[in-house]
């Protein structure tokens, strides 16, 4: 079905907070086959959240409207909507009931969240807060909370369900993302555009998610042969650089191989400064192939943490391909990993010289029966420096466990 | 002025991609004094682009749209704005020009992103991606790379000194932002909601930013001394909850700490995974005062790094505020550091007991003189406890250099 996202919310339309509840309901929306037409913000103001909602009927088969629910001063969603559709307020008592059970004896604070739009209808599902649902001239709206979790229980447990039951036509949208780190957005766009002659059903889409690129394969209305077809001339072109699918992180990706190899991970991270142990540790069940780390913020600490000879720092500098080689080994070492990766480098704003500007990261990367090394540059602020040399560390990770060279196309 | 934000992207309405970028903008826009009436999302489809171009010019004094604007073949933002403004797409030289400057040899890519739609006028940042702007019936409309750091140069640097152009009404719009970790949104607004009838011209806003909450307290065209005055009341009522104020993080704040008082932290991570490192590492400049860790994610490694004592592994658990100590004296005889900190949990989803569920978290503080230990219990899921964790750690250290107890209230 079409529909519409509208999120309210002050915090929102002044940059302090980010939106990433309407990002998660379109993910879930699009996933189950709906296709959203617009997403719309506006601020706790109830003028424009009525405009908003009366735009978006007039368009959407569906809108979802997240935020502004809570029983705080400057929740003023129910109150528009109610003077919007000419729908009073009117207090729900499954609703008061919900919230008594779940926090305890009943308040204003409480109430207020229970004076809904006439009509409305409660959607509570088996855990969590409470939703309503309201059908106004043939449009089914969604009041969610702001909140991404609660928002999300309540999509997948009431909302989706509830399309189901009303879409008539349900169509049929197929999609798979790739997922590429080492390869630039135009370069790809490059070996991939003969495929939208080849396959006139399919649309790519190509997205710049620092600092991987990601495309999207999404075929309409078409057989499934024609999606296993794309799909391989897609990984045919990519080529290494495509690292996972769909969900998939590289933090994921490694944690798979290694799991499947039977192989242990440590850590050796300077300027990093912790960014891979943490992607690492991000994956549920990560204690199976990752022993842990040592943050050697300090040349003293690559020292006495990681055993890094005296000499090698002085003869090399802490940033260098020596240096990195060092700490990997002298992680290797402490942890008795099977691999271990580790990196040096001069994240800036400060700290860069002619000979070893902003953005020099070194790489080392050590098993039982091999050391390896990398020196790169990368351009941009310090969190893109950081952010660019966690993920080239967890790739060389992928591609030493794939068997290729410690190199980057 | 009153301005509107479109951003324009299938990967954004599919939810594959967040929107930063309008987050960006809004920020920024309302820094310097422009209200943000809303923000729009639509996809690569020319007829909505257009349709939600219009819906803008209708309400806003000015219109910053993003993305779509590039040479891939999904990019098709000004063909369909040249469409829905009557305003033929024009091939204009100078954006070409300055194309073909930073990337080299002309190409057919590069041309297709210099077809502006008639009227257009080049914007080009001192450095970085150009940008351009259209006025449109008495409205400006700027349009902007999608990229955000590539909007945030042209909307600094050429938007902003625009729009303070063509501003007749400047307004006084004052705002502070109030940072708070350990307390909930709830409790804020029981404790602020008085200020509202306090001061008439002040509004309150509550947002949750997970695991902390954020107090906006904005003030339209009234005196300074009501802000000062209202600041003074929200600080009493927050108490030592309020970390920070505006662009502070818990890590700034710490950081501005130990420089102030000329000490050095160094942390041991279990649960947390390298998070603590990671967020005292974004700072700039944070090598002063940081020294490293250890992100002792295995029981061997906090025996061989940490120095835990068998015997305490064996007689508390890996999760106890024993073991939690031990850690953080562990790190501070390694490194030498003023004051350390560490964490050891079940951050799950597996991993809990009966006596020790999942999102039990204990932490350990040690300095020359002392050392102190906390035992919490989170809710929510891997990701948010090890966030809250991570949060808390810090707080901790926060409040410690503060002379406050090590309690949370």
């Amino acid at each position: 079905m079409r529909g519409e996202i509208l999120a309210i919310g002050d915090e929102l339309t002044s940059g302090r907070v980010r939106n990433t509840t309407s990002t998660l309901a379109a993910r879930c929306l699009f996933a189950a086959g709906h296709e959203i037409i617009a997403m719309t913000t506006v601020g706790d103001e109830p003028d424009l959240i009525g405009k908003a909602l009366h735009a978006a009927l007039a368009r959407a088969q569906f809108v979802l409207v997240s935020g502004g629910l809570g029983g705080t001063s400057d929740d003023l969603t129910n109150a528009a909507v109610a003077q919007a559709l000419g729908r009073p307020a009117t207090l729900n008592h499954e609703m008061l009931d919900s919230l008594t059970r779940d926090n305890g004896q009943g308040s204003g604070r409480l109430e207020k969240i229970a004076w809904l739009p006439a009509g409305a209808e409660v959607m509570q599902p088996r855990s969590g807060m409470a939703g309503h649902l309201l059908v106004h001239a043939g449009v089914v709206i969604f009041f969610l909370p702001g909140v991404p979790h609660e928002m999300e229980e309540l999509l997948i447990n009431c909302v989706l369900p509830e399309l189901r039951r009303r879409d008539q036509d349900p169509g049929i949208i197929q999609q798979r993302l790739f997922k590429v780190f080492g390869l630039a957005e135009t370069e790809i766009n490059q070996r991939l555009a003969y495929l939208e002659n080849s396959f006139p059903s399919l649309s790519l889409g190509y997205y710049p998610v620092y600092p991987e690129a990601h495309v999207s394969l999404t075929l309409r209305g078409a057989a499934t042969h024609d999606l296993a077809s794309a799909e391989l001339a897609v990984r045919k072109a990519l080529g290494p650089c495509l690292y996972g699918m769909d969900t998939d992180s590289l933090a994921t990706v490694v944690g798979a191989q290694l799991r499947q190899q039977g192989l242990t991970l440590a850590v050796a991270e300077s300027c990093t400064g912790g960014r891979i142990s943490a992607e690492l540790t991000g994956v549920a069940g990560s204690s199976d192939f990752f022993l842990g780390g040592v943050v050697a913020y300090s040349n003293a600490l690559k020292e006495t943490l990681l055993n890094v000879p005296a000499a090698v720092l002085t003869d090399h500098g802490a940033v260098s391909t020596a240096t990195a080689t060092a700490m990997a080994t002298g992680i290797r070492v402490q942890t008795n990993a099977d691999v271990t990766v580790a990196v040096t480098g001069i994240a800036g704003p400060g700290g860069g010289t002619p000979a070893k500007p902003v953005g020099t990261v070194c790489f080392g990367l050590a098993t039982a029966n091999q050391t390896s090394s990398l020196n790169s540059h990368f351009q941009g602020e310090r969190w893109q420096i950081q952010a660019m040399a966690t993920a080239q560390a967890l790739d060389l990770i992928r591609r030493h466990l794939l068997g290729l060279a410690l190199e980057v196309e």
